[in-house]
């Protein structure tokens, strides 16, 4: 199949010890479904003479460069060193929604957001306060609106026509498991298929 | 003096049991530096027969429309449940900057990204794999670029023309002092008084 549209692959990866083969075999399974990944052109990072803060702002131009050329994105939602999505992943689902380009998103855990905040990072303990909102030790309310995180997230991805495919995966597997961006390929397929 | 512009302002107040009093307060703040603080219209929001998704939803939009009318965007980025910014804030910032809209950034604590990540959440425990990238015990790269937070946010503000102001402040007032909204109201005034 001949790509039709470009994908912005998101998601943190990049951190991961593998991360260099991951990106790859993400960018080959996008291939096999008809979509050119996003790369880095030869000139978006030039480290030479660079301070390290300098170096950081190329790599940040460079990636939203290329959300600018993607007709679309795919995101890694997966809870990243805490409750909740990695951060900068986050900066560019938000952005490529502004854009009104679609974005699909995944997580490798089902549990939804409330069960993790309540859960996970309250140990279970949270109490209602007297407007019967749910509130932690700390006073921060709990949320809960069914969603896989922010409300930002869920809301903004439905907004646009995206998906947000949630699934457990086996053990260890949590940030690398690629079953769930597979399966955003094949409902990006089906979307740009459509149109 | 006469409001000239609106500003989205972005944050985790509203999960704060002040958030009400912390988000009229910073209307008012800005109001008294000439911008309007964006806000919900009546109608935005229908709770009646709503499952908890659709109200997520409905906020969602509210908040994404505000963002389109807004001319800049003042976020607290202070790390929020976690080593990082909170992710709902992460989207909007994405958001601003994908619409070519200045932000102006503040977070409450002077540390930087790479400190918190290496000291707080690693425990200073890291060692540098074969390539001399630094690694938590989890296998995860530790970045270090001099910034605040992921280089999503430092390079995306600083190319937008914003400003990210970091600052200490007293214990127990991490995610409630408005120092460094106050100085962001202020540099979002000279941008805005020089065009």
């Amino acid at each position: 199949m001949s790509p039709t549209h470009k994908v912005y692959i998101a998601g943190p990866e990049v951190f991961l010890p593998n991360g260099f083969d991951q990106m790859r075999i993400k960018g080959e399974m996008a291939l096999a479904e008809g979509f050119f990944p996003s790369t880095m052109a030869e000139n978006d990072l030039d480290p030479t003479g660079a301070t390290p803060f300098e170096f950081g702002c190329q790599i940040s131009a460079a990636n939203e460069r290329m959300m600018r050329e993607a007709d679309f994105c795919i995101a890694n939602l997966t809870p990243f060193r805490g409750i909740s999505a990695d951060v900068g992943t986050g900066y560019e689902v938000g952005f490529m929604i502004a854009l009104g380009k679609p974005v699909f998103g995944y997580t490798n855990i089902s549990k939804l957001y409330y069960d993790r905040l309540l859960e996970d990072y309250y140990g279970g303990k949270a109490e209602k306060d007297a407007d019967g909102v749910l509130r932690g030790a700390d006073g921060l309310m709990i949320e809960d609106h069914g969603m896989v995180d922010n409300l930002m997230y869920d809301g903004g991805i439905a907004a646009i026509g995206g998906r947000l495919v949630r699934r457990d995966v086996a053990p260890g597997r949590m940030l690398t498991d690629l079953g769930g961006y597979q399966e955003c390929l094949k409902l990006a397929r089906e979307l740009f298929d459509k149109r």
